[in-house]
């Protein structure tokens, strides 16, 4: 199966957004073994919709094509499509009914462009999209397929997962795949591939290894096609727990969905123990992550983010001479806030981060991009200096995972 | 002058990479008034490029091709090209008086690979790249200009900026378009689009207006084009300011780039307040979201993520009798949260949020979605529930929106 995703929207074309979809889409159709040929945007503009849906049409099977569906005049791809299929509207009520609920739960009146979502072309699958207004809808024309969906990431996303493919995988019967991850943490691509490069070139020609690379974490996925299912999946396996077998123990984080931060909300209800976390330069990122995952509450307590001096000594009890000798970001501060922490939210275990994420606030004795991070317990505390870049949103989120790596490797050594 | 911009790399179409260049070099194009009419990724693939050439150039006036110009076997886009104009190689010597400065510089020894990157095509007009080891090439062919640039973000940054858009402008003398963008906040697209009908129907041709939707907020970009920039920016500004005349002001919430977070930062140190925030349900991203603007430490002094209910009655001093008769999640929480991390925290205002963000954990009486938020000062708290729908993350990053929004509110009305 050959895909062409195709973006929709003047936003784009003034690069006023930057289009994450296309990536998240092109990595979701990767991994269910869909081969991405080409990606464009165009313009709101009739003309230059309707050439880019026959052109892309010629080489993909499947055309994806997001944005352009919301209520306003500058959104007209829904009447573009029905223009190029050469079919009128239909309302479709299920639609309106979704609205209705949408509309009152959020205490809102429907005007008559939002009913309008509500007509569809008469050719048109309806997707339901219970993340937003605007449905998904599916076309098959000539034997291609034609997926229109909003623009919105979370919609796209919704509706990617529960909608669009599982019905591309049926569609094109895609042969009996599988596939299995595992989560490393701890090293880059480039590490791994070294060590795995022997294994990747033995590799039976049904086996495919693809590195799903992460902001401090890669995914290793390997994917098995073939006739057999059975032998499939044997095959698959056996493979599989070769490939951890050659890695280092410490580097493997997790398996399938996992993330750090689901992988670690798992050790730590495995082992019973609960977490806090007291946080400086990562401004609650950190708990944000952490409380991501659904059923955080069985282990989380909570966070202290203490991002002036005055909440770290008042509340987490470190020194005003600690500020003083060693300022806000030294080792010493960030293990009297993992104790501080431990301490004032009553849990078995802790992780502190202190750092100076930019643009601005660098010395040349501690320049912007350098971050302490503590993990630890009442007995240890395991402590790291990382030297970041400049741009502040990587600087928060590196830390974040960083710090959560060392609390699994803390876990690993202690527990 | 219309421009197509055109990515080469396989990285982009499995999703490993998100592309920020072609949003960069969009905007840099946009301003310099140069419209651009599509944007397409093809992979490392000889006849994809060759077509897309082929393709891009029928329409745009100029190509401007990123990525593929590495010194390793996947990098192709020279040979390509050289292909594509039908043009044997030559060797550039300015080229390789640049790169024995550079490594001389780093200390590396030059392998053969590295010097190829001296011969370019024959018809090709050398752009010296000082951020890197592979020149920018520009091409002119029957009328229709194509230049290549290597695919790191500050490589192509550098070139645009000293190379590229210079010689666009020469060589098209480009017409000049201007915009500004009104961020909005508390409405949907469509609620605003039916009170700008009036004024979208009665606006003059060389104008006009985009919505650009996200969770909890609007954004209308206005954009004039035209010949005469100073009457150009007049007619914008005019408009502009009709535009935002005809809105309910409480429903505007900043200019150009802001985003609430910042729109709040603004509005906080203008009135010289701190904040402080106490959240359950949204885990830190409130907090994280607002300490994602740069200079944050001015007003936002820390949160105390309250995940459990002993962190909310220790630390909050949220009363026990509160819990029990009216939940965790219960206006009355929420106000005793407020007033808990105003005293602790000492800033002059504060928000507090708690909820059931789901899957899990709803009740018949309390359903997934079920969000209380608090705002307020010492004198001072406005409360409001929220019923939302039973995605976790989504409920989260609403719920610490719409408080970032009803904080907005409140300091409208009380300072």
């Amino acid at each position: 199966m050959t895909v062409h995703i195709l973006t929709i929207g003047d936003e784009l074309l003034i690069g006023q957004v930057i289009d994450t979809n296309s990536a998240h889409m092109a990595q979701m159709l990767h991994e269910i073994g869909a081969k991405v040929i080409g990606k464009s945007a165009v313009a709101d503009s009739r003309e230059d919709i309707l050439e880019a849906l026959a052109q892309t049409s010629k080489k993909a099977s499947a055309v994806l094509i997001t944005g352009g569906l919301g209520p306003t005049k500058d959104d007209i791809t829904k009447k573009v499509l029905a223009e190029y299929f050469g079919v009128g509207f239909v309302f479709h009520q299920p639609t309106l009914e979704w609205l209705n609920k949408l509309y009152e739960r959020f205490d809102r009146v429907m005007t008559d462009s939002v009913r309008d979502q509500c007509l569809v072309p008469q050719n048109a699958t309806v997707l339901p999209n219970k993340m937003g207004s605007a449905p998904g809808m599916w076309f098959e024309e000539k034997g291609k397929v034609f997926v229109s969906m909003p623009g919105v990431p979370f919609e796209m996303a919704y509706l990617m997962e529960h909608e669009v493919l599982p019905r591309l995988r049926h569609h094109f019967a895609a042969s009996p795949t599988a596939y299995r991850t595992l989560l490393t943490a701890g090293e880059g691509e480039s590490y791994i591939a070294k060590i795995l490069a022997d294994f990747e070139e033995k590799m039976p020609s049904s086996l495919k290894l693809a590195y799903l690379p992460r902001i401090g974490q890669v995914r290793l996925r390997l994917t098995a096609a073939g006739t057999d299912e059975q032998a499939l999946l044997k095959l698959l396996n056996e493979k599989f727990n070769e490939m951890v077998s050659l890695l280092p123990p410490e580097l493997i984080a997790g398996y399938e969905d996992d993330l750090l931060e689901s992988a670690i909300g798992k050790l730590l209800k495995e082992k019973n123990l609960t977490l806090s976390t007291a946080e400086s330069c990562t401004g609650g990122y950190l708990a944000h992550l952490i409380t991501s995952v659904p059923g955080a509450s069985a282990y989380f307590t909570g966070s202290v983010v203490s991002y002036s001096n005055e909440v770290k000594m008042n509340q987490l009890h470190v020194r005003k001479e600690t500020l003083q000798e060693h300022g806000a970001v030294s080792e010493q501060t960030v293990r009297e806030m993992v104790a501080g922490v431990l301490d004032l939210l009553k849990t078995d275990v802790a992780i502190a981060i202190s750092g100076i994420a930019g643009p601005d606030g660098g010395t040349a004795e501690k320049p912007v991009g350098t971050v302490w991070i503590a993990a630890g317990n009442g007995s240890a505390i395991e402590t790291r200096m990382l030297k970041l870049g400049k741009d502040r949103m990587r600087n928060i989120q590196y830390s974040a995972i960083h710090a959560l790596n060392m609390l699994r490797l803390f876990m690993r050594r202690h527990y």
